[in-house]
């Protein structure tokens, strides 16, 4: 496996005058995802875990249902390409992988954004409670995890967790590669992700809310602000929306009656 | 034109108990781009300036070359739709169109970032210097504009600049989107970018790197940190790339004979 840093030379210009030193800086792999020997995305990543990765955009990107479709992954980290072969050898329709695909700019999955879109998401009725020590505790554990934030300073943290514990964490240089990497694991480690939550480095945007309520997930928190479309969102699919967990405060924008005061009795 | 932020009610749960405030948000619009009637992609975006960031948008992917072939620029800033008519009604070849935009997923333009994409890029033969004190300077006046970021902590900012001032400043929910905005500002208003200096808010990885050499541009500045191959292709086009410029602080990590320790005579 490929690191996930590298060591670069670098020149410090303060009122003292230069000096030369080693600076870590995060590394960034161009992988190429080819399903069914039709290529399909390259995305700019971290290289570390790019089988969850892949796994988790396919079914991010709704190309995959069931792990039970997969037949084979074939990871080359060098170059930089992982082979997904599915069972039945579904010809994806160039229309659909097309359709899919142009909407994907700075946000992916745009397609789902349209109205049609969110109102064939269902809503998440789970009725698990947090309390807010608890979501104290897990942001405090994550900001902890986050080793390749601290040592450069440039990739987004994502955790699926329990109300007590991390089950699952990743780091990318993409915030939505960093859930997806999430995402891929748990499909290929049969872990549920239904009445757990989800914990992201990053700004929580409408493509967050949608990927999030897709895996039925009813809680996601973040150190960052919200936009307005992702609030929107979060009401409309009933997902508790928690930002700027920093220190003792917690924000919520969204169906917190999941919080609870005392410790919840789950 | 629709407002960039957004009120909105939220419950803080702190020690003292839960208290109700207004948070303001950013706000957040799928804008899809029509080019001569075919529709390209769909943005996330901050909804200010969709005509600078539809242009932008069609330079960066190499769609359009010159202000001379646009035609028509019809914005509908309620629907979120940019059409965009040039002169020969073009008929971008499906082919052309897909093989684009499949590789555009967190990372837009990924389709450059193969070795023939980056050896086919000129590298930029600027021999403009700038001192250190006038890039303090520069990012202090910077930070002072960034006025969504200051309110909602959810946005990036970008800016083109000369050695003294900053000429074209943007802000978005998406650092791609922020440069875009000014090249497409920078196209629309006849601003030449050579021999000028980018600033970004967000991390400087590759496509950043590629989207500024494009452009002619010599030197960008980030707050944040680059990647490897941001570094990397920085070195190859002959881009100063200077992050973590904080304070009194300036990393060079690439190309930084373009930094004079006494004021320039440019």
């Amino acid at each position: 496996m490929k690191n996930e840093t590298e060591s670069i030379p670098v020149v410090r210009f303060t009122e003292e005058g230069e000096s030369e030193f080693e600076d870590i800086v995060a590394r960034e792999l161009p992988l190429t995802i080819i399903l069914n020997n039709q290529e399909l995305v390259t995305l700019l990543c971290t290289p570390k875990d790019l089988d969850y990765l892949a796994i988790g955009f396919l079914f991010s990107e709704g190309l995959l249902r069931d792990k039970d479709e997969i037949k084979k992954i074939l990871v080359d980290d060098e170059i930089g390409v992982v082979r997904v072969e599915t069972k039945e050898d579904k010809a994806l329709a160039d229309e659909l992988v097309f359709k899919r695909l142009i909407t994907s700019g700075c946000g992916r999955g745009t397609s789902f954004y349209s109205a049609a879109g969110a109102q064939g998401q269902a809503r998440v009725e789970s009725l698990i409670q947090i309390s807010r020590p608890e979501i104290l505790s897990l942001v405090k554990d994550f900001q902890r995890r986050s080793q390749i934030y601290r040592t450069t300073g440039g990739v987004h943290s994502a955790a699926l967790c329990d109300t007590k514990h991390i089950l699952v964490f990743s780091e990318d240089i993409g915030r939505h590669n960093a859930i997806d990497k999430i995402f891929g694991e748990c499909v290929l480690k049969d872990i549920a992700t239904g009445e757990r939550l989800v914990i992201t480095s990053g700004r929580i945007s409408s493509e967050m809310l949608l990927k999030v309520a897709r895996s039925n997930i009813p809680i996601i928190i973040s150190r960052s602000a919200p936009t307005d479309l992702g609030v929107k969102l979060a009401n409309e699919l009933g997902v508790t929306l928690l930002g700027f967990v920093r220190g003792s405060r917690i924000n919520a924008y969204a169906n917190n009656w999941r919080i609870v005061s005392a410790q919840p009795g789950l």
